[in-house]
């Protein structure tokens, strides 16, 4: 909280329940930084030297320097609004400025004045910060007595006012935040800074040295940073890009460390961590394991050779489905990663002994709701087969989908666009109609019937109760009539051209009837269906953002038991995470020093992408020269480093602290033996890749100097 | 030396130059036992415990304990004969005994009584070498005013002459090794152990856990280890099996120490190494790295092509060409392994200074005879495009090679068979046949038409210099021309079909005229000229052996001025290496412990081929019950370790011998970055991995038990 208000007594406070001394376990927990204070013990004991209290004011420094960057985070690094983040996280300000011509992403950017630092894209933004209020007796006032749907729209409804309210302030965006799956609301007022200028990447082969490649791995040496500038008005508003525009003045801004981290060292690390489920039932993590993860793979690798043998006979099959074929092989990697990660940490048993010895401590009348998730879970569980299998053919499809979309934006098109369902509002026109001109380059009638037999073939086995009458009207319910039905689908629709796609658009956008085609007669089929399952899962969802809560305050209860303090599950909210510099023994005999140098750099130069490192590095390096950039101990320069900071997808950028508060490395990656984290932190594998600091002061001194950039930053 | 003699004042007696105190680098060298004594220095500095005179003596322990086993090395671990060696070389008798309804490959075997112990296949032999004499003046004495061939032919026949006279003694075969390439000569006597009984095999998930995808990898989990028994006739004299023969009682054998190593401790191996390029010219170290390994990388990727395309049309061709593919496959990353290891340690640019340096210091007079080797180095060297492609063509080919090998063995069978070519005598035609006949399994017409026109096609781009007329003359000047004479060959021959090969066999290997086809009308215009290539290439060879004696004396004296030994490249002979048990930093913040546990047998096992640890083993690594075995350090049992000993292929099975002599592993493989140890030794990479013999006798008394055979080798 960003104030001292008091625990609301209405419903269990939470965030009381959690106020402890010590952490969940060594080194894990995304905090919000209300809970800090609180954990001021645990924090000087892992070596902080500031003020544990300071933290929790993120209308104070450190954390308002701290902001959400894109899809990641940053920080402010000047004051006069330099940002700083990762490659990755501003690679679309980057690929927006480049032309053939002047190819910044492969040669980078120096801005040698601020006039010539490059407007972003228009649709990037830095949001910072400014408020972070407790709601819930708000939120939660209209849904007493309500149930299911009604539950979660009265929290809609509320959540919706709230917002509206908020953002009266110009140049504020707000949000509402659910907490501990539901139990605690947060209001997040947020500046949000539009105008922002690129002001000095690295080129490619050092920004992303490695790439997919490279992707999940250590030991790193990737130069993952960028720096921007915020401006704003005249007035030091919030505004659109203008030439007469200002630089923004933060209100603080992080110092980059003179020196660089040693093993053991204290780190922490602020950011926007996305989502975590670490929270989850039990019942949840053994699906996960034993089902859901197992099945996706397997799932993924029957298509995975659907395509390939697709491409086998047809070269053009080949290159109109090499990127769906990517992310298929990249989906099933993740999926395999996160299952043997789940096993070889044991999840499952722990999470349920963990469990099991909760509701052992947890008084009946607590466990009667914990009892009633337990069947809404269940009840999800016994369509899992048809909901993977029915959402695969729809996301794996091209020409289905459009036909899916085109209905179903037909349908929401006459409603008012505040009512209509996410995804079809005015707003995400540009987008379908995006999708919709990209068919052409990634469709093959062929294939995508051959995809649909596999999945819709599967879907045919599963038992009556998992059935969708409109579906199995559909498709039939043999091999046989599947086949016969895809294949007149797809000789007789006329959707595989651009022209129809965009013309059958225009009608659905005005609500107006669709033309006459097979494809669209099918999806005027089978919306109403999608709709209908669409309304049970949203049934599920209400029922479990009420019932939730009860597991969430028996959990905290058991916590605070066992002398431990509860995070709330990662949420798109600024968080802290405290830990320290740490090697990885990722196998038996194999260890990883938790520092790399530039030695790796030259030793995976190929001199191929992604492994291309530019030839002024190459020579930067074997000319050694490394000054007061180098690591004392090691006697040369370092490049990144790892610590077993608790993070997950959306705290790319994140700065990371040394025990004085000062920035010693940028977040940008984790570890492959740490893809299962998002379930279940394992210390002994849970690690954070970070761009150490001194190798960007480096870069920025020797290799591509920026002089004038280095000393606005106090370096 | 067996015996101390004289060294001989006729030629240069490089022996004596090599009798230095310094090993020539850190760890580097196969020594010649009888270098052993001018080591002792450095043996007692490196931590040895024993009397490195003793080590001299092959006819004593522990020397007279080792053996050539199979195509590797072993070592008597009983005084009734028990032979230990790799679960690799002593693949081929455990297969031999295993049919479908006792598959002791799957299952491993233990005879619970000798009566049970299983003959080996009748070609399998030890070898114990029980003389190594010096016969340099003899070889040699024949040579003097001759030049190329006429040389080697000398050296050949006073070889023949020497293993004809030697091997009138029963049971004892001969041969002469020229050591320091042709520099001095080796009478090698052996006794020939033929009946070999297979005691004790693991199972092949753990005698080859983690086969091809672990070969050449640290981390290791591999039991690869085999226990043999040999016998002899009931005169104590070598016999083939019979059930009368009675076990051999070795003069000495080996003792498994009772404890296992610890970092930096002293190891030590023997063995029988292949062959090394250590010591070869720097223009053949840059040819080498320049041309030879980037060419065959470059060759086998375009054959790759050529039969994956032909596999993505044809599924036929594609079976049919899986083994092929594999090998070209696994050719490919060797080359690749070695050139990037050559690389990495700069090694032509080391070896170049070394010889500049070296021919600095060298008499004008001994550089006459240097520069005469370099000229002869470089004429072979402007027909390197030509000699690579043809020699593919054959090897890569199943018909034409086929059609060679039958108008080849017409030729040779017209003459006395000592006086054929080698691969062409009376004892080759039965693999001549097996080869002939298994052809059907492995050729396509389409499959072979297109690699040879892929390499044929090549062949015609070389300039007129490397030509060869009978090519030129049978497959034209272009690739129409090609592909037409491909085309008429394939249409119009019979081989294709098994048994007109063999009646083209039966034809040659009487001599006598073969029946009329195109391909092998083909061989007759090509044979000619492939042997009147290869009398170019003896006539080389010839000139190499008369000449590089001079490199190697100079390098002698070079290396004696630097305070070095020189060693000579490895030939099969017995060898000894030593070193230390010793961790390996393959890149930048990447260390592998030398020691492995069975915790890397659980996190590798995944049930499937080659990671299916059998369920006894994981009971008992899940019971924890190690007892004695276990390192009292980790706490648990150790699998494998790694030591930096100088170890080549022909070193499997070698003993890992402590400071006391003791056994405490057995050499099995060695590490990816290794690969290029046969050309360049780098102490920073160059690794041996051993099977650790606390695993083999936790394995012997507690998952698969044999108290028996323990108790037999005294543990």
């Amino acid at each position: 909280m960003s104030k001292a208000r008091p625990a609301a007594l209405a419903g269990l406070a939470l965030a009381c329940l959690t106020a402890l001394s010590a952490p969940a376990r060594a080194d894990e927990g995304m905090w919000m930084p209300s809970q800090l204070p609180q954990l001021a013990g645990a924090l000087r004991e892992a070596g902080y030297a500031g003020d544990p209290a300071q933290l929790a004011d993120l209308t104070a420094a450190p954390l308002n320097a701290v902001v959400r960057a894109g899809g990641g985070t940053g920080a402010f690094v000047s004051a006069d609004g330099l940002v700083l983040t990762n490659h990755h996280v501003a690679f679309g300000v980057i690929q927006y400025n480049s032309t053939p011509e002047r190819n910044l992403i492969d040669n980078g950017y120096v801005a040698a004045t601020r006039a010539e630092e490059l407007p972003a894209n228009p649709d990037f933004r830095v949001l910072v910060t400014v408020g972070f209020d407790r709601v819930t007796d708000q939120v939660l006032a209209g849904t007493r007595g309500r149930k299911g749907r009604a539950y979660q729209e009265a929290v809609e409804a509320a959540t919706k006012r709230i917002v509206s309210e908020c953002e009266q302030e110009p140049g504020i965006r707000c949000s509402v935040a659910a907490m501990y799956a539901g139990s605690d609301f947060y209001r997040i007022r947020q500046l949000e800074l539009r105008d922002l200028r690129l002001v000095y990447a690295p080129p490619r082969a050092i920004g992303n040295y490695g790439d997919e490649i490279d992707n999940f791995m250590w030991p790193r040496h990737t130069g993952d940073f960028t720096i921007l500038r915020a401006y704003v008005g005249k007035d030091g508003k919030p505004a659109a890009y203008s030439p007469d525009n200002v630089p923004y003045n933060p209100p603080s801004h992080l110092q980059v460390s003179a020196t660089g981290p040693k093993v053991g060292d204290f780190a922490m690390l602020a950011g926007y961590p996305g989502v975590t489920y670490r929270h989850r039932t039990a019942a949840e993590f053994a699906r996960q394991v034993e089902w859901t993860l197992p099945a996706r793979v397997e799932l993924f690798d029957a298509l995975i050779a659907v395509i390939e043998q697709a491409g086998r006979e047809d070269a053009r099959a080949r290159t109109l489905y090499a990127s769906q074929l990517q992310g298929l092989k990249n989906n099933r990697k993740r999926a395999a990663g996160e299952l043997e990660g789940l096993r070889r940490s044991d999840a499952v048993r722990q999470r349920t002994a963990d469990e099991q010895a909760m509701l052992a401590a947890t008084p009946a009348a607590e466990r009667r709701e914990i009892d009633a998730l337990a069947e809404v879970l269940e009840r999800d569980n016994a369509m899992r087969e048809r909901d993977l299998l029915l959402g695969v053919a729809t996301s794996q499809s091209q020409l289905l989908r459009s036909a899916l979309v085109l209905e179903r934006l037909r349908i929401e098109s006459g409603k008012p666009d505040a009512a209509r369902a996410p995804g079809y509002q005015a707003r995400d026109l540009a987008l379908i109609e995006g999708q919709l001109r990209q068919v052409q380059r990634r469709f093959h009638p062929e294939v995508e019937k051959a995809l649909l037999r596999e999945l819709l073939g599967r879907y045919q086995q599963l038992p009556d109760a998992q059935r969708v009458a409109e579906f199995d009207a559909a498709f039939g319910r043999t091999p046989e009539a599947l086949a016969q039905a895809l294949d007149a689908l797809y000789a007789g629709t006329g959707l595989g051209d651009e022209q129809a796609r965009l013309d059958a658009f225009a009608a659905a956008r005005e609500g107006k009837a669709l033309p006459a085609d097979p494809l669209l007669a099918l999806a005027a089929r089978l919306v109403p269906a999608q709709i209908r399952l669409e309304n049970v899962r949203k049934t599920s969802e209400g029922e479990q953002l009420r019932l939730r809560p009860a597991y969430m305050r028996a959990l905290a209860a058991w916590r605070k038991a066992q002398g431990r303090a509860l995070y709330p599950d990662a949420n798109g909210t600024l968080r802290v995470s405290y830990g320290k510099l740490a090697p990885l023994q990722p196998r038996d005999a194999v260890s990883y020093a938790p520092v790399t140098t530039v030695a790796g750099i030259v030793e995976k130069h190929t001199g191929q992408v992604p492994f291309d490192a530019p030839q002024p590095l190459l020579d930067a390096i074997a000319a050694g020269d490394f000054g007061h950039t180098a690591d004392p101990e090691l006697g040369t320069q370092t490049v990144d480093f790892l610590t077993n900071l608790d993070t997950t997808g959306g705290n790319s950028g994140s700065p990371v602290l040394n025990a004085r508060g000062e920035l010693i490395g940028l977040n940008f990656d984790s570890n492959w033996e740490a893809v299962s984290a998002s379930w279940w932190f394992d210390p002994r594998y849970k690690r954070a890749v970070h761009v150490d600091m001194r190798y960007m002061r480096w870069l920025m001194e020797k290799v591509y100097p920026a002089p004038h950039v280095l000393r606005e930053m106090g370096l």
